[in-house]
């Protein structure tokens, strides 16, 4: 099936660009509540499930033993901007641990927050592997094999313990099976699954509703989720639509965006999750589409629904600042 | 009319993301060469037409007067990295006509070539209009201006000569009206209008080969395609597409990429000129297009048929620079 368009860049008065894409907002219990294209089509959800390849770090144990509280646990969901404390708090958890960033295999880039790679170059640096924007996810995993004393060296490669782990909890949560036929090399070197949609939905409506897991299970999700909503900043930083999101609504909303247009998000009063992607990767639509969707889900709420239907609507400035056009829900987004 | 997938975006085997678009291929008659997908369809050009923008500064006897070669051409129809000898070269044109970077209107931002960027900022630097990669074609402009004595504040509006010598220019050439209507504002403040790709392809068909101008314009149009054919770094810069594919068969190929997933291209010894969007705005999209479009149209040289062909095919790295993944045409744009 050919998705709809739901995110429509204009200029002036015309259309420039248009964005098709799928949504999927589904309860713990797999009963659908919005579906906008096809949402059994696998995809890549890429860096948007990063609390649910966080379990294993709460469920060993390992979390507790090395004393991380909120921002600690917000960092590795995180897709961080590379700003100076995200950078300083990778590094703080990899000491509890007994390393440092020598031991991360993620592979470095600058910073994506442009000022902390502006500042980095100013100061002489370049920037090392903690300024990867999963370096938080990778020191989350680093620590878990710390505490289990598992040998932490090639922990990225699919056969090592810490990814076997990290699959089991992929495969608990989505309900969807994780094999070799569906699986690609993510930007950081480890494995990720395509897989559908609505499985993605159904599973973050478990991750923040606790519905359908083993009481540890939930009490570990519920912990990653409620971190991230309290410290929105670790989990993306400056400017970012995910911290910006979170912030509107504390403790309310969940968002998490992934690489090539995905978002899993959810609502935990409501017990619904949501998975979305632009089909052609774009993260500006992608955006779009969960501020969009979150505003139609919490409409009982008329002033946060307006608040995120207006974070729906992106400007689009020339350099200059001048606003000469905006990307926008489309009308099949919205109806 | 809903157009075709034209580019798929691979990781592993899987299609992680995909990108619809059109292309037209015409010659300058309007004999049609290749039509995929809506070649009707108004499109802003955007950049993809900065060669037609700059035909005023050539006509009017200004880049005569000061003396412009190759270098200074391409550089005013040039999306260029704001490297150092990018910025240079516009002050330098600047100087030619009395001015200095101040006068111009575009606005600034850091270079997009990021090493120039770091090193700005390492050297404690900062940007200015002159970064702006647009900065040849409104030094072109404002030389414009200053060789027929018209002043030349506030050209950047639609009502300045400086505007309406452009428009006239962009109307002559595609044979599209051009009007408020369809009207939007370009990222460097001008005036940029929705034209169908058809009538691009057919524009630059005639800019390539001069055929339907008269003399005087055709030999314009020849001089500025020639200048950026024979200075392909000078139209974008360092790891470029532009500068890359003009490269590969010196004074053949004519491409220019626009914002927005959009190129205007062509092939002078065939006599054919070719007009492409990605429908999301995918640069990387509209990159796979022009090159295995020009593979297609050139396949009677097969070596650099499989030149183009092979630079259709863009892989993509995860951070530690392993290939993940490909962007690659899809069927209907090889068929």
């Amino acid at each position: 099936m050919t998705n709809p368009v739901l995110v429509e860049v204009l200029r002036g008065g015309i259309v420039e660009s248009a964005h098709r894409g799928a949504v999927a907002v589904f309860d713990a219990a797999g009963r659908s509540v919005l579906e906008i294209g096809d949402v059994e089509q696998p995809v890549f959800p890429r860096s948007a499930v990063k609390a649910i390849q966080a379990l294993p770090l709460v469920e060993s144990g390992a979390a507790d033993a090395y004393g991380f509280g909120n921002k600690e646990l917000a960092l590795a969901c995180a897709s961080h901007g590379g700003e100076p404390v995200h950078v300083d708090l990778a590094a703080a958890m990899l000491a509890r641990a007994g390393l440092d960033g020598g031991a991360l295999e993620c592979g470095s880039h600058w910073p994506s927050h442009q000022d902390s790679t502006l500042a980095l170059a100013r100061a002489g640096g370049a920037p090392n592997d903690l300024h990867n924007n999963c370096s938080g996810k990778h020191s989350g995993f680093l620590c878990t094999c710390r505490h289990l004393g598992i040998g932490h060296r090639g922990y990225v490669a699919a056969g090592h313990r810490s990814q076997e782990m990290v699959r089991d909890a992929m495969q608990g949560v989505t309900g969807a099976a994780h094999e070799q036929a569906n699986s690609g090399i993510d930007g950081c070197s480890i494995p990720t699954y395509a897989v559908p949609l609505k499985n993605l939905a159904v599973g973050f409506a478990k991750m923040l509703t606790g519905q359908g897991f083993s009481p540890s299970r939930a009490a570990a999700a519920r912990r990653l989720t409620a971190a991230c909503m309290a410290e929105p900043f670790y989990v993306a930083g400056t400017g970012r639509a995910d911290t910006r999101l979170m912030q509107t609504a504390p403790g309310r909303i969940f968002v998490k965006i992934g690489a090539e247009g995905v978002y899993c998000a959810g609502v935990p009063e409501l017990g619904f999750g949501i998975a979305l992607k632009a089909g052609d990767g774009g993260e500006r639509a992608a955006e779009v589409m969960v501020a969009s969707v979150l505003g139609r889900l919490l409409e009982g709420d008329e002033a946060l629904s307006k608040r995120l239907s207006g974070m729906a609507r992106t400007p689009i400035l020339n350099r200059r600042g001048v606003e000469v056009g905006v990307a926008r829900p489309a009308e099949a987004l919205l109806a």
